[in-house]
Parts: C-alpha cells; sequence; structure tokens
C-alpha cells in the first residue's frame, strides 16, 4: 500500500492487512488516567488543568455519538485544535469498523456502556508509585480475559487508548526496562527537561527488576492492562496495537509476559515515525521483532488550521489515530487525500 | 434438529441455525436485580435472603472462572441445587462460544471485566415504581447502543439473563401490556397466589398506557435493557433471546418500540415449555410471530439428584441455560446423552 511506510519486521504483513481487508475488525478504546498529567506543562490533553480528567471519557463519549456528554465541547488543547479523535471518528465511521470503550482507570466514567474493569487510576510517578504490585497483577489478569474474549470476536484487534500524561510514564517504564527511548509529546516543544526530572525522581523508587514492580512504581493502569490484552489477544487473533509511544511502553512490557508476535504490528501516524525528538522506530525494532506501520493522514494538505496542526507536532497521536486510519485505508481502498476530505467534513461538522 | 421442539413461526428456522452452525456466535449475559426478590416465598435464586443479591454477580464469575468469588460457592437453592448456569456454563464451554458479561442494575458487581451500563437496580414493585420513565428511557437506549456494537461483531447474538424475582415483574409487564400471562417459577410449588397478589398491588399504581410508563412502574431494569439490544441487533444479526417467561415480557416491551422479528428467535428448555402451571408457547405466539425453540437438556436420565431436579421443576430456565444448551449443539452437532455427559462432568467437578 502505498499510503504506508513499513518498518520492522514485514514478513506476514500481507496476512496482517488481508484480515483487515476480508475479515472482521473491532477497535477497543481504551481510557485511564495517571495523575502525572497534572504536573504543569507536562500535557495539551485539555483546554486547562481541571478538564485534563474529563479529556478520556469525553474521547470515548464523542467517538460513540459525535458529541461529549462528560463537558460541553470535544477535547481541544488549550489553545482550541480539536482531539485526535477526530481522526479516529472519522476513519471508524468511513470504514464501519465497530468500537467498544474499555475504563482501565480512568477519573471518570464515560456516559455510554462501556466494560469496566475496577482498575483505579496511576497516581503522580513524581512523588510516589503508580499503583501497587497487585493491582499491576488485576491490571494484567483482567486485560487478559478480556484480550480473549474480545479477539474470538474478530480478526483483527485494534487497540488504542486514552491517557493525558501517558508519554511520561511510557517514557519512566521504558527507561525502567533497559529501553533507550526518547519519547513524543502532545506538545509541539516537547518538554524533555520536565520530562526527564519527573523521570529520574520516578526511578529512584525502583527496588527491583520484576516488571511488575517496575510499573507498579513508574507506571500507568493503561500499560500492563493492555499489555494483558496484547498476551492473550494475540494468540487469538491478529492485534494491531494502534498508537506512539505509549504502545512502544506497552510492548516493552509485553515482551517481559509474553505474546505472539507473528500476530501483532503497531500502527502510527507519520507525525510521531518523523518526530526527531523522539526515537519510536528504533526504539520499536529494539523491544519486538514486529511490523511498524506508519500512515501519513495528509493533514498538512488541509485547509483548516485546526487539522494541519496534527501535522505541525500537536497531538501527534493518541484514541488509537494512526491505526484506525490505517485499518480504515486497508478495508476501504482509501488514500490520504480521500481520508483528508473526510476529516474535513466531519471538522465542517464539529466547527462551522 | 431432532434435539428440539419448534413452535410458532419457524420458516426461517434453517438459515437461523446455518448462522449458528456455521458463523460465529457471541452469549451475552445480561445480570440485573429488582427488590422484589425480597419479599419471602419469592423465589430460590439464593441460598438464603442475603445471598440472592450475589447470585447475578456470582452467576457471571461461575461462568467466567468455573467458580466465584463473591460468595464461596457457585449459586444454589436454599436446599442446594445448582444454578442453571451450569448447563450454561457446560454448553459454552464445550462449543467454545465467547461469553461476555453485561451490568443492567445488579446490586452487586462481579469481580471480572463486565460491560457497564450506570443502570440501578429495580425497587419493589408490591410497593413502590420499579424506575422512573427516564431510567426506563436510558436503559432502551444504552441497551439499542450495545446490541448494535455486539451485534455485528457476531453472526448469532444470544442473550441471556439472570434478575431473581424477574418471573413476578415479567408477569406484571405482560399483563400491564394486556397478556394473559401465566408464567414460570423457580420453585416448583410455583408461588402463583403471592405473584398475583404482588402484580394486582402493582398494577394500581399504572396510570398510562405508555410501554416506558408501564415497564417503569411495574417492570424491573433489564426488559427494558434486552428489549433495547433486541431492537438494533436484530436489524444487524440473528439475536436468540435465551429464556422463558422473563425472555417473553422482553419481547412484549420489545414488540411496542419495535424489532425486526425475521432474524429473532426464542429458546428455552422443554421445563419452560412444558411447564403446565404457564402457558409460554401460546403466550409468545400472541407476542410475536417468531420461532420457539425448546430443547430437553436430558437432565431427567442424570445419575445425580442436583441435575435431576432441573427437569423436577427447580429453576427450569436462568442465566439463558436452554439457549446455549440449543446453540452448543447446533454447533457441535451434539444431541442430550452427550450433553448430560458433559454437564455430570462439570457436576462432578464442583460437588465430588
Amino acid at each position: 500500500m502505498n499510503n504506508f511506510e513499513l518498518f520492522g519486521n514485514s514478513e506476514n504483513i500481507q496476512t496482517f492487512f488481508d484480515s483487515i481487508r476480508s475479515g472482521k475488525s473491532l477497535f477497543t478504546f481504551v481510557i485511564s488516567y495517571t495523575e502525572t498529567c497534572e504536573i504543569p506543562g507536562i500535557t495539551f490533553a485539555g483546554a486547562d488543568k481541571n478538564s485534563i480528567k474529563f479529556t478520556p471519557p469525553a474521547d470515548a463519549e464523542y467517538l460513540h455519538y459525535g458529541y461529549c456528554k462528560s463537558i460541553d465541547q470535544i477535547p481541544m488543547t488549550p489553545d482550541g485544535k480539536p482531539t485526535p479523535g477526530l481522526l479516529t471518528k472519522s476513519a471508524l465511521e468511513f470504514s464501519s469498523i465497530p468500537h467498544l470503550t474499555i475504563n482501565a482507570g480512568s477519573k471518570i466514567s464515560p456516559q455510554l456502556p462501556f466494560i469496566d474493569t475496577g482498575l483505579s487510576f496511576g497516581k503522580n510517578i513524581s512523588i510516589q508509585d503508580a499503583m501497587t504490585d497487585s493491582q499491576v497483577s488485576h491490571a494484567v489478569d483482567f486485560g487478559r480475559i478480556l484480550g480473549r474474549s474480545l479477539a474470538s470476536l474478530t480478526d483483527c484487534l485494534i487497540i488504542g487508548e486514552c491517557i493525558p500524561g501517558g508519554t511520561t510514564t511510557a517514557y519512566a517504564v521504558l527507561k525502567a526496562l533497559g529501553f533507550n527511548a526518547r519519547v513524543s509529546s502532545s506538545i509541539p516543544e516537547n518538554p524533555i527537561q520536565l520530562k526527564n526530572e519527573i523521570v529520574e525522581s520516578a526511578l529512584k523508587r525502583i527496588d527491583s527488576d520484576h516488571p511488575y514492580s517496575i510499573v507498579a512504581k513508574v507506571g500507568d493502569p493503561m500499560i500492563p492492562f493492555v499489555a494483558g490484552m496484547l498476551s492473550s489477544a494475540s494468540n487469538v487473533s491478529n492485534v494491531m496495537l494502534a498508537g506512539g509511544t505509549q504502545m512502544a511502553a506497552v510492548l516493552a512490557f509485553a515482551s517481559k509476559i509474553g505474546f505472539n508476535e507473528e500476530k501483532t504490528a503497531i500502527g502510527t501516524t507519520s507525525y510521531v515515525t518523523e518526530d526527531h525528538s523522539a526515537n519510536f522506530k528504533d526504539l520499536v525494532q529494539k523491544i519486538a521483532d514486529i511490523p511498524i506501520i506508519s500512515v501519513d493522514p495528509g493533514m498538512n494538505n488541509s485547509q483548516f488550521t485546526g487539522l494541519r496542526a496534527f501535522s505541525e507536532g500537536f497531538a501527534k497521536e493518541g484514541v488509537g489515530a494512526g491505526g484506525s486510519v490505517i485499518s480504515s485505508m486497508i478495508k476501504t481502498g482509501i488514500n490520504s487525500e480521500k481520508f483528508l476530505k473526510i476529516a474535513e467534513k466531519e471538522y465542517q461538522r464539529l466547527f462551522t
């Protein structure tokens, strides 16, 4: 497919694409929360500090209803740039890929039917452990249970996430597991120094090399939960992790608990793979021998500044945008130009 | 199929069976609660009054793990007869039909990943309205949302339920909607006089013939929720309502909000269709022009009194037992004798 760039091990990629083209796909949207996002300057995922916790449920509601119930407008950056969920929604709707929301530690429940896991949100890793070891076990176990059930319903399970502040916890987990990561950000001027300070103070608390203990101390609930899903689901169906930095952390943790590389791929936007403040492609290839699929959603050609912003480094990825656009293109055969038109139509519906 | 008796309109039954035989099926288990079950003598769904509220989550846990987390043993009657979930679990496991639990008003959440709907449990209809009209709208809306999503993942959506005391609210709803129902019970000596007293006092509060108002006053949350599921799902895939009296009430309410009869069937046990204290077959045929599939699970031939009890009028149905056994037989080609062996093996695992 000319729409994509492929990196990593793309030996089985045709079979993978075929499962999306000819089979059924299911998009699961995992919402979560880490209090790390409350550190000033760490995220753009919300109009202001008090609204950040509403971003995950609001993204879920927007995907579902086309508008939000927990807040008045769709999630935006402080200066009004829309959630990457706009790309996700445009892609899923155009290709009729069904989706389910999973609450894996969101502070606020979405106002729609969702899968509940009983997980609590993660604590601020700059000052305390994110979770207990037993909460990590719970997350992995419930992820495994759900991954198996959902994978048995589909040919390709696509997993996206929304956890504001999650690139920082992802960075900490990657570093603690021994990967030399440089991670992306929802902010164009990646606040690397701030992230480094937070991560350094978090890493000091690590006193065991057991992966559960590491994630408990410096991670967030999304990472062990999605790793659990991947672990069981990849034995049943194809799985596409839809995301950037955070999904790299999921992969790193999953490589410790075991998963089937032959049925796993990671799909993201070119805004992540071409982010030179990060090292996404190298990082993923060090973690796992799987295909990396990168799509250019074509937003740089948009007539709307709100959409061009994605190509200028705002948000870059999130709500499984990249993986959703990839799946939609494979399933329907559209290219970036056509996708831009679909996304612009959605943008117009929302803002004019 | 020799294993089944068919009633009602069985014109499309081969297509329906084919969707189960060659396609994918998904069993959804809807758990709920009505305080009506706390009236002494109304249900056997629990070892004693205090444990009744744990029966729905415990049934879900048992289906899932093979044991319960909310209580020590699997749900039983006061004298130790097992939940009909034993038949459901044996059937689903043998045929590898996946299942998901949906909480539509259970007082207690199950300890497993489940789909949450935000619905509250129903009040005791002998003394007050079960719900508000807006809770009924919420139940129908969320049922519709979920029905559409889940049906798009499968070829046949099987819906079972567990709501202790639910035959009484079902009776009230059927009567209020103008159907001359005689309903079954989990107790062999159906407490008909007690049910009549409860229902009569509930019906006195009805002051509108709007179906939402009727269900709000004398129903329970399961009825509008499952009717909502049926309403949207039957436009997407085949749907089998797995149950007896309570699913008749769902059908009656669904016939008011609209559903696709051509893709709907009701599946239950012969213990319900041959219950002469009830009029299930006639009732369903008056409500909807759909196939009624009745299966004899063969428990009368069991060496275990706990399993023979089902054929002697205890429980009769519940946890979608009948529909699960039917689907399992269609998918795997087994007959009642073979199914009895599978259920006996499960009984032995649990009790010896």
